[in-house]
Parts: C-alpha cells; sequence; structure tokens
C-alpha cells in the first residue's frame, strides 16, 4: 500500500512497476491514456501489476457518462459522472479562463446553468447576484447527468488591444532592418536543357544553376521528398524552377523545387507566444511590410494563468495536450491574418517564434517539468530551426521555423526577443530593462555585459488574481484620475464603452490615486469604511467601488477590494526587490542607471509618475523611463527579416548571467521592504509626497 | 478525340486537362489510382473534365470482379473481368518471373491452372506436355470467372547462390578496411547532474559531454523527436546517456539519446540491388565482422527482366509500385539475416546500398523515365545520406542510409560499389573492369583516368531470353565438358542435386565445347541434324539435348537451343565490343592492358578459357584474367564501415568520363564483327584452335 502519485490524499495497492509509484482506482479507471500515469511520456515500459495488486486483469470498471452542451457554440461532450465541467470544458475545446488551474481560488470560470444535474462545492467568488443568475465555477461543479451550460456574455472574451500593431509602429520596425535576408530564399532559376554532350544528373544540374547565383553547393543537403519530384518540376515548364534554399548554421538545404519563375509573394510569420496572449504578424519578406496582423488569448489559460499551473497541467496531461492548446491559438491567428490579406498558408516560408521558456517548450512538445524544479533547468535552450510540418503550425509544411532562444527556465526567448528590439545591449548606457507579463523579467546592463533575473511578480498586472482585473482589451479600465473632494473616480476605458474590468495600467493609476488622496494608507488598507457612498463592504471584505453597476457592461458594480491592492502591492514588491538586488549584484545603485526601458501588456497609457508613486519604478528622473509596448512581438519580427538578429538571439542568450532569486536572502528583506506603498523607507522615494 | 495515353490503340474522348493527354474508357474505369493517369504522379491538379466528355459526373462503371486464387500459398485477390493472371499474381504480391514484362515473348511465367474459366492467347512457349498439364503463361491468360492456380514447383525459386557470402570470403573483405568509421556513431556518456551553480539546459548538459569526446558540437543539428525525449532519456539512468550522432557533409546530427551505457550491438547493413538478386549483409560495427546473410530474386521481376522494362514499368505504374517491390524483397532479406543473428531491426543504425542507377532511382521512388530517353540522364547521380525511416528500408528509422553514388543512367553505384572493392583506380596498371549482369558495364583505366561504358549486353548470361537459362542456384548446370565421341556432356550442378536450368558459366562452357567438339559453326548454328540422339527438334528448332527428362527435376529435358545460342552471341558480341570500342577511345588496345576484372552472377566456376574461346573475353595472357564475384556486395561492405571509402566512391563518380555507345558507329561496327564463334577475324583469337 502507499499514497497515489496523483491523489496523495488516497492509500493504493496499485504500482507502476516501471517508476515504483503508486496509483488510486480513480486513476485506474481514468479513459485517458495520458492521465492513467503521470511519469508516463518518460516512461517506454509503463505498466500496472494488476495480478500482484489483486486486480482481475479481464475487470473493466466502467463509468457512467453524460452529455454536456456548451451554448452559446452548441458544442458537446461526453464526459464521465463527477467530472467537473471545466474538465467538460477543456474537452469540449470552449475556451474558459481558469486562472488558478481549477483550485476554486480565482473565481473567473463563471458558466450559467441553464438545465441538468450537478453536484456544487460552495465558493464564495460568486455574488448573491451571480448565485441568483444560476451562474456556476466550472471547476467547482461536477456533472451527475446530462447537462446545459452556457458561457455569460460579459466572459466572452473581446479583442485584445495589442500595443505597437498599428501601420505607424510597423513602419517605424521596418526602418530598424538594413538588409532583408529571410531563412528560406526562394531563387529562380532558368536552366539549359540536357543534351548528350552536358547529360549531368537533374540535382546536378539544379546545382550547378544555384552555384551561379552565389550558392555554396559544397554544403547543400536536399531530402527525399525533393528528388522524388525533381524530374517533373524541372521539365514542367521547360528548365525554368523557383528553389525554395536554407541557410543553416554550416549547411544548406534545398527545401523545394517548384516549375516556373512566377511565384506568389513569399511570406513571414513574426509569433509572440505569452503566457496570456498570442500575437501574430503576417509580413510579406519582398519588402518587410506587416501585410495583416492578429491576436488572441492563449487557449492553455483553461490550464491555469501562470506558468507554474501550465508546467504542472502538462506534468498530469502531457505536454501534447497543452501544445495543441497553443497551436490551436496560434493557427486560428494565422488564418484570421492570412484571410485579411487574402493569402494562402502554403505562402508562409519563414517563422520566428518568440516566447517565454515555458511557453517553448510546451509549444514543440518538450518536457516543461525541469524548469519549475530546482535547480530549474530548461531542457533546451537554442533551438536548431525547425520546419513548419514537424511543429504543427499552419504554413507551408517545409518553411523554417526559428525559435528565439532563451538563456534560463525563468528567462526566456521573449526577453531575447525584447533585447533585439530595445538594442541596449548594443550601447554604452547602462540600462534596466523590465518585461512585466505574467512573471515579471529584469535585465541589467549595456553593451559590455548582461545580467538577468526573474522576479515573479506574478500575474496581477495582467488580471490574475484581482477581482476584477482584466487584460487591456475592450472594455478595460485602463487610465482612472480620483476627484480629491467627492473621490469620485474619472476613467478611461478601452474603446469606449461601458467599463468591463480594470486592466495593469488602470490598477497602478487607481493604487496611485488611492494612496495620494488618501482613500488607503501606505500599507494598503482603507482609511474610510462602508459608510462612504464610494465603498462598499460584502463578504467582511471592504472595496472601493470604481463602478456602479448601472455603469457597466454586466450591470455589476467593478470595485478595488483589499486582497487586489495586497496582489498588487506583492507584484510591484516583487519588481522593485528584484531591480534592486541586480543592482546590488552588480556592486551598483539607481543613481547609476541611466535607461529605464519598461515593455509588457499594461496598455497604452501606463503612467509612469503614478508606477514610481506605488513604489513599482524607482524614483528617479522620469526622462530616463520608455515604455515599449510588446517589445517581444517586434524583436520576433526583426530577426524574421534579418539574418543579423537571429544570430544576436544566440549571443545575447548565451552572453547574459542569470542570478537566481528563490533562495536569496537579500530578495526576500528587498522585497519585504517593499510591501509599502510607495516602500518602508520612504527616503527611497523622496519624490512622492503622501501629505 | 485522341488517343489513349496509355492504350494508343484506343481511340477516347476523355482527357486530363493538366496534362492534355487523353484516356480511354479501360483508363477510367480501372480503381487503380496509380493507373489512371500515367502523369499523376507529376501532376498535383490531375483531373479528367468529365463534362467536356459527355461523361455524367456520377455514372459509375463498374466491372465484374472475380476471385483469383495462387497455390501453393492459397493467396486470394479479386480483380475486374478480362485482367491477366500476371496482373492478378502481382496483385496478390505472388512471385512470378515476368523477364519480357508481359509480352508473351519470353514464356517464363508459367502457372498451371487448375480450375475456373480463362481465355487463353495462342502461344509457341509452351510444350506440348506443358499444355497437357495444364500450363499457361500467366500473361497471356485473362481471367472470365473464379481461377484457382498454381506455380509449378520448378519455378518456385530456390535459394540463391551468391559468390562471396562465406567466412573465410567475409573475413578477406574485413581485412581490407583499417578503421572502423560508422555513419552513426554511438557515444557513451556519463553527465554531471545539473547544479543550482551549473544550470545549464539539458542539451547544453548532452553538448558540452558530446564536445569532451572530441565531436564538433558548433555543427551539431537536433531534430525535433530527440528533443522530445531529451528531458527522460538523460534522467532515466541517471545522466548516463548512448547519443547516437550522424556525421554529414559538414554538420552534424544528434540521431537520438537513449537512457543508459550498456547498448545492445549497432549493427550495419551491406545491401546489394541487383536488377535480379538483392543481397544483404548483416554486419557488427564493432569488428567488421559479417554476422549473417540473406539472397534473393529482386521481386521487380514481375515487371521484366532488364531496366528498360522496368522504367517502363514504372512510367505505367508510378515508380512507389516498383519500389514497394524492392522494398518487400530487402525488407525480407534484413528478416531472415536478423533472424540468423537473432537479432533485432531497432539495432540496425547504418546502412549502404549498392545498386544501378535505375534499381537507386525506384528504391527511392524517384522519377526513372529520363534515363531511357536521350540523352539517358539520371535524375540524382549523387544522394544525400538519408534516414531509413524516410526509405521504408526495415531498420531503426533514425539509421543513416548512404546511397552509392553513380555516374551515368547506365553505369551506377553498383560500379562504383565494385571498384573500391577491386582497388584498380588507386593502383598504376591499366585495367578493364566489367561487370557482367543483366547489363555490362566497362571501367578502363587506372590510378590517373577512369572510362566507362555501358554495352547492353543484355541478361542472357543471367539466364533472361535463354529458354533454360536461369541464375547460379540450386539445380543450375554451372559446369560443362562435353565428350568428343559420344558428345555427351558432364556436367556439375550447383547443390549437387538434379538440374533444372543452365546458369552463366554453365552457357559459356557449353558454347566453347560445342564449338570446338564441333557440334555448332562459328556462325552459332548446328552441325549435327535431329538424327543425332543429343539432337533435337521441336517446333522446327534444332537444340542441343543437355539433360534429358528422366536426369532432370521436372522430368523435361532440358536443352539449349539454336535461339539460345544467338542470344548469348550476342551478349558477348556486345561486351567484346564494349572493350573494343572503349580502348580505341583511349587511343590504346588488349596489349597494353595489364589485368581484366570479371564481376558479375556467372557463378562460382567462370573458366576464362572457354570465355576466351567464344570470343566474349580477349585473347591475352590467362594469368592477367581475375574473377572477383559480387564485388558490388564487396564495395559496399567496404563503404558501411569505413568513411575513406564513402568518400571514395563520391570521387571515384566524379571522375568517370562515360562514354555511350548509343550512337556509335564504331561500336556497331565491332559489335556485328563479334557475331562470330569467337569472331569474324580469327587473328585477334590466335590461341582458339576449332580445327
Amino acid at each position: 500500500m502507499g499514497k497515489c502519485s496523483c491523489h496523495p490524499e488516497i492509500e493504493t495497492s496499485y504500482i507502476c512497476m516501471k517508476h515504483n509509484v503508486y496509483l488510486c482506482e480513480e486513476c485506474l479507471k481514468c479513459r485517458d491514456p495520458e492521465l492513467f500515469c503521470k511519469f508516463r511520456s518518460s516512461c517506454p515500459i509503463w505498466f500496472i501489476d494488476k495480478k500482484m495488486a489483486g486486480l482481475d486483469e479481464d475487470k473493466k470498471i466502467e463509468k457512467e457518462m453524460f452529455k454536456v452542451i456548451f451554448e452559446p457554440d452548441n458544442k458537446e461532450v461526453e464526459v464521465p459522472k463527477g467530472a467537473s465541467l471545466l474538465e467538460a470544458a477543456q474537452k469540449a475545446d470552449v475556451h474558459i479562463n481558469a486562472s488558478c488551474n481549477g483550485k476554486g481560488a480565482c473565481g473567473k470560470c463563471k458558466l450559467i446553468l441553464k438545465s441538468g444535474s450537478v453536484k456544487k462545492e460552495p465558493t464564495a467568488l460568486l455574488s448573491d447576484q451571480e448565485k441568483a443568475k444560476d451562474y456556476v465555477l466550472a471547476c467547482q461543479t461536477f456533472v451527475q447527468g446530462d447537462v446545459t451550460v452556457k458561457t455569460p456574455d460579459e466572459i466572452i472574451e473581446k479583442k485584445l488591444k495589442v500595443a505597437g500593431m498599428g501601420k505607424e509602429a510597423t513602419d517605424r520596425l521596418k526602418g530598424l532592418v538594413k538588409n532583408i535576408e529571410p531563412m528560406v530564399k526562394e531563387i529562380t532559376l532558368e536552366l539549359e536543357p540536357p543534351t548528350m554532350d552536358d547529360p549531368v544528373s537533374d540535382l546536378d544540374r539544379l546545382n550547378r544553376g544555384l552555384k551561379k547565383t552565389g550558392c555554396d553547393v559544397s554544403k547543400m543537403n536536399v531530402g527525399i521528398k525533393v528528388m522524388q519530384e525533381l524530374a517533373a518540376a524541372m521539365r514542367d515548364e521547360n528548365w525554368k524552377v523557383t528553389v525554395s534554399v536554407i541557410r543553416k548554421k554550416c549547411s544548406n538545404e534545398i527545401l523545394g523545387v517548384t516549375p516556373g519563375n512566377n511565384r506568389p509573394a513569399s511570406l513571414g510569420l513574426a509569433i509572440d507566444v505569452g503566457t496570456t496572449s498570442v500575437v501574430v504578424y503576417l509580413v510579406n519578406m519582398a519588402d518587410g511590410s506587416v501585410i495583416s496582423a492578429a491576436s488572441g488569448h492563449n487557449k492553455q489559460a483553461a490550464c491555469g494563468d501562470d506558468v507554474i499551473n501550465r508546467i504542472i497541467c502538462a506534468e498530469k496531461n502531457g505536454p501534447v495536450k497543452l501544445s495543441k492548446m497553443a497551436l490551436a491559438t496560434i493557427n486560428n491567428l494565422i488564418s484570421e491574418a492570412l484571410s485579411g490579406a487574402d493569402a494562402d498558408a502554403g505562402q508562409i516560408k519563414n517563422i520566428v517564434i518568440s516566447g517565454n521558456t515555458t511557453m517553448a517548450h510546451l509549444l514543440m512538445k518538450i518536457e516543461p517539468r525541469y524548469i519549475r524544479r530546482e535547480p530549474y533547468i530548461p531542457c533546451v535552450s537554442e533551438f536548431p530551426i525547425l520546419k513548419a510540418g514537424e511543429t504543427g503550425i499552419k504554413a507551408d509544411p517545409a518553411a523554417a521555423v526559428f525559435i528565439m532562444p532563451g538563456p534560463a527556465g525563468y528567462v526566456g526567448g521573449d526577453i531575447v526577443s525584447g533585447l533585439i528590439y530595445a538594442g541596449f545591449h548594443r550601447e554604452e548606457p547602462l540600462t534596466l530593462f523590465i518585461d512585466v507579463g505574467t512573471n515579471g523579467e529584469i535585465v541589467l546592463g549595456n553593451k559590455d555585459w548582461l545580467m538577468t533575473a526573474s522576479c515573479s511578480a506574478g500575474p496581477a498586472f495582467e488580471g490574475g488574481g484581482v477581482r476584477w482585473g482584466m487584460r487591456a482589451e475592450e472594455g478595460a479600465v485602463e487610465k482612472v484620475v480620483i476627484d480629491p473632494e467627492t473621490l469620485n473616480p474619472r476613467l478611461s476605458i478601452v474603446g469606449d464603452v461601458k467599463p468591463r474590468g480594470i486592466c495593469g495600467s488602470g490598477m497602478i493609476d487607481l493604487i496611485s490615486e488611492m494612496l495620494l488622496k488618501k482613500i488607503i494608507e501606505p500599507n494598503g488598507k482603507f482609511r474610510l469604511d462602508a459608510s462612504h457612498p464610494r465603498m462598499k463592504k460584502e463578504n467582511d471584505e471592504l472595496s472601493y467601488i470604481v463602478a456602479f453597476a448601472d455603469e457597466t457592461s454586466m450591470e455589476e458594480d467593478i470595485v478595488f477590494t483589499e486582497t487586489d491592492i495586497h496582489s498588487l502591492v506583492l507584484s510591484k514588491g516583487a519588481i522593485y526587490a528584484g531591480f534592486t538586488v541586480l543592482l546590488n549584484q552588480a556592486g551598483l545603485d539607481f543613481s547609476m542607471v541611466e535607461r529605464v526601458i519598461i515593455t509588457g501588456g499594461f496598455g497604452q497609457f501606463l503612467d509612469v509618475d503614478k508606477a514610481v508613486n506605488i513604489g513599482m519604478l524607482p524614483d528617479i528622473d522620469r526622462s530616463k523611463f520608455k515604455y515599449l509596448g510588446n517589445s517581444s512581438i517586434a524583436g520576433a519580427y526583426m530577426a524574421l527579416l534579418s539574418d543579423e538578429y537571429r544570430q544576436e538571439a544566440g549571443k545575447i542568450s548565451n552572453s547574459m548571467t542569470y542570478i537566481d532569486f528563490s533562495g536569496s536572502s537579500m530578495f526576500m528583506d528587498e522585497f519585504t521592504s517593499a510591501l509599502f506603498l510607495p516602500h518602508t523607507n520612504v527616503e527611497k522615494f523622496p519624490s512622492v509626497k503622501i501629505g
């Protein structure tokens, strides 16, 4: 007898003989082979010694199955009795945000129960109003019969607002690339037909033609499929051909030969795979122009908000499932971008992907579990150039896929990509670079050296763990000014619609305004009580009413609670502590920093003054700060067009010194000191006058 | 209206719009999509404009289907009414020799009709005795109802006798390889586990380990599958791993990483894919010993005896079908060799294939049609190293496959392989090299230069086009001495059993003996008439009785006809003319030749004196002749073990000057003069005394 490796609370006598782990009856009954033994992906001879466990070989334990229908798309799925609605939604490919990965802690996975029998766990995360409207949390509601549910309108995700996707921005990007040098080149040739005096083979004839254009054919590889199609391709248009050639580390490869010299434009993709959102640029490789762009939410959100929850999910279900979710997100966006440009996936020959280390591993179905175990190492830091066909990305199967290298488990290719765009590693001034996404990564340095760290800021600034937190999409409060007299807020909303929630820049504004207008104390607690018209008390917790129900799109109060403030203080504290410790490790301090570059999905209106007010950014000359928007997609775009930048990526990744904060007592001290607004030591923030 | 592209005798109005070719109703009705349009393999948008052709879109023209059972294996197949038994046999994967590719000209595709309704074309190629026993020719017999047929016992192919497969021979081969350097190396590593102070990624750790063993990791590629399995492979045996690494032209690649350091022996395959027969050596890559060997008939024989018929068959049916036949042959032999060695296909990591240009193209499913069209060029001369998985060869899918390069359409990798073994291109003496297989290829030269040509000798010496001709397998007459008085022959039979036919060396002996014992004239006609007890007249043709019915295994007379003699005279004439013209092109003559190396499947007992007597070999000092057996498999074995020989293969192929005889009037003159025994000009053969 031992504890089940998936459900440690259960004692069991079934055992996987290879890994010597126990599995409970629940695991044995599971129909999903990937769930059966969590070591399965690494276990070639995985089995259960049923006889030893006293279980009859042929005894099958079948579960009752029930149907779940998801409105408004009417997706239907069968699940065993007792499955949660979240599990059912994942199986049905219905997108539900589940920030906490089904722990019942975030309250985001709301559904409306239309009919059917379920068992519900009690939850404080639904308002009485919501409960009255039959709202349930998908992860806390278990199927007991056929069920029909509906995704609430306010939950259906709206288009993301992604910084830097306008024409002006992409034209500026284009200016950063001097020579366009795609990985896959399309070379047109007009060859001499063979004669008795010139009887070289078709392939030699092709190579001879390529050599004349300057290709180093002594290093040229060619795949079997190309050879199989070669004879016809060369003759179909009378010895005129277009050859796709890829230049790799030191060898070249002929990827394809097609008849004729008139090819449709060759396209490229720059893809930013974020933990939260995914952005795709479709690029004309001839002139570097961004033809169309698309962005959306990473479908992996159904497995939790942050990379840790995604890794846990991959350990349980195998990385393939999460890869499929990311691929579905990416491929939908590619289709959207293609239809926007009236182009065909077969035209896509070059792809650059930028993402954090976990995203890159999951997308490529590479084991991510060791990223979250000491010593926190990735399986792969620098990827070889792959073919689209082997990655599952919608493009010409022979298209080249370059994945941005990342130096560490928690500092990935998205940061390297950001540096390529920011470019401070090519210059003299000492620069602090921070990417506030679902994590918080910091880079310090200049053209001579680079240090980097991850400060576990958490997803609060992207909306995770904040009651009405959301990303910078339609309906998000992105700018707040509070009237000192009435304490009423004046809100700017993304898309000028009724508000649905609050995004990162809005939260920073809110805390800064509440602090300066004395709604909260420096410790983040409210000074006001529930008697003030802008205040509210629910479930024993005080909150500030950002918008009243009749002003909002879902007719509910949008509030900002003490817990929300606490989450954000933890995040800003981690970022500030990260700055401090990294500078300290380099023997420097804030006064020596000549530039602070901020990147991430806050939204367009990040107010640096207010970010200093809350103690997220250091209190130094404001002209030193620069907000770059989404630098990861910008760097991916630059690497897509330029071999120089692709080579630079490897160099950046290899030259970064990674500092691990996880066991650092100095980081803990600095972090604790930074849990005040703006800081325990007010002398560090001389310009912030709380009065 | 136009002529069907498959059946030019039929006028039709159906057309393939892409290729602008006509197809008859027979083609439209065909169920085999590969047979539908012969351009299909090169036609991505292949279709029939049925409307234009006046054919209703949904109208299906179904044919009656009948069942054909093949004894003794009881293989069953359904074919449409009117299909030939040869087509049925090919569909059922029943091996039938069809030297002439179904033209009804060779008489080899004999079957016994047990029951059922058929339509027979009249044929003179079956004896009355055979007709009485219900023998039919498979290609001339058409299904009209359910049919059962049986392969005659004497047709069921026996084990081939392949020269050079004994232990002594392979030990001698082993001595020719100085350093064993496989393409795929298996490197065992014991790595340091990661720590907080050494947090490099798994892949970097692996590369670091490889670098310590001397690998150039800066040129190292790695595939996505390896990365996906890497984390588990490195941890499963506590950071002990075995890495398969392949060295290519200029880059290296990690093919696989497996846990632990105790690997079963790595095996290699040397494969000789002949038009007629296939030989496989299974080799222990650690010490180069040949563990087991197997040989068999190329199943492509069902599509004709020579490369021209194979190409025609591939044009009609696509190269895939012929590739499958060759692969089935090869994979059966691999299984046989593996079971003989009690080894597993997964252990095979290195493969070298030697074959003529057509065999290499067909095996790799590469278009061969331009080999038989002026200017006779191959699609590919020098192949990149492929992976077994993409070729279909039974081995570790990541195993490296090296295909011997070939300089021309009719001088292929088998000849280059033969040179590697013969080695005269490394030495001073002027050497004439001839490979008499299903074709006849000649090389002339030494370490400074190489000239080569193909002399279209035809398959007579391998049994093709000769009534009782067969390969050097069990039951073949391989040595003949004729008593000058009685004119009775004394026969040596392969395997010391009752004779079934005559192989190459036996035919040379027979003609030489018949010439010297005055049974035939120098023009190949019989001096004797049917009254002699050893002579026989059938269908107006005289023949010499080599063995009487009661001495043979199938109780029929084995005879040697005037037509047979004529076929062999054509073959020997082509070979001798080839020698003469090649020497002439080089400004040399026979007196300058210091060595003649003969290779091919004659059998062990090639009698050089007798080959000179018939005028196949030049009349020079007999000590200059050397018979090498199967040099193609020997060279493949050497290249399997040695990188030096693999590199040498490319150099040989590139340095050969190919002389085309196809339009040469000098060749025609020399050929015509050589159609006497030994030659029109007897002065060229002073030692041959016919008396």
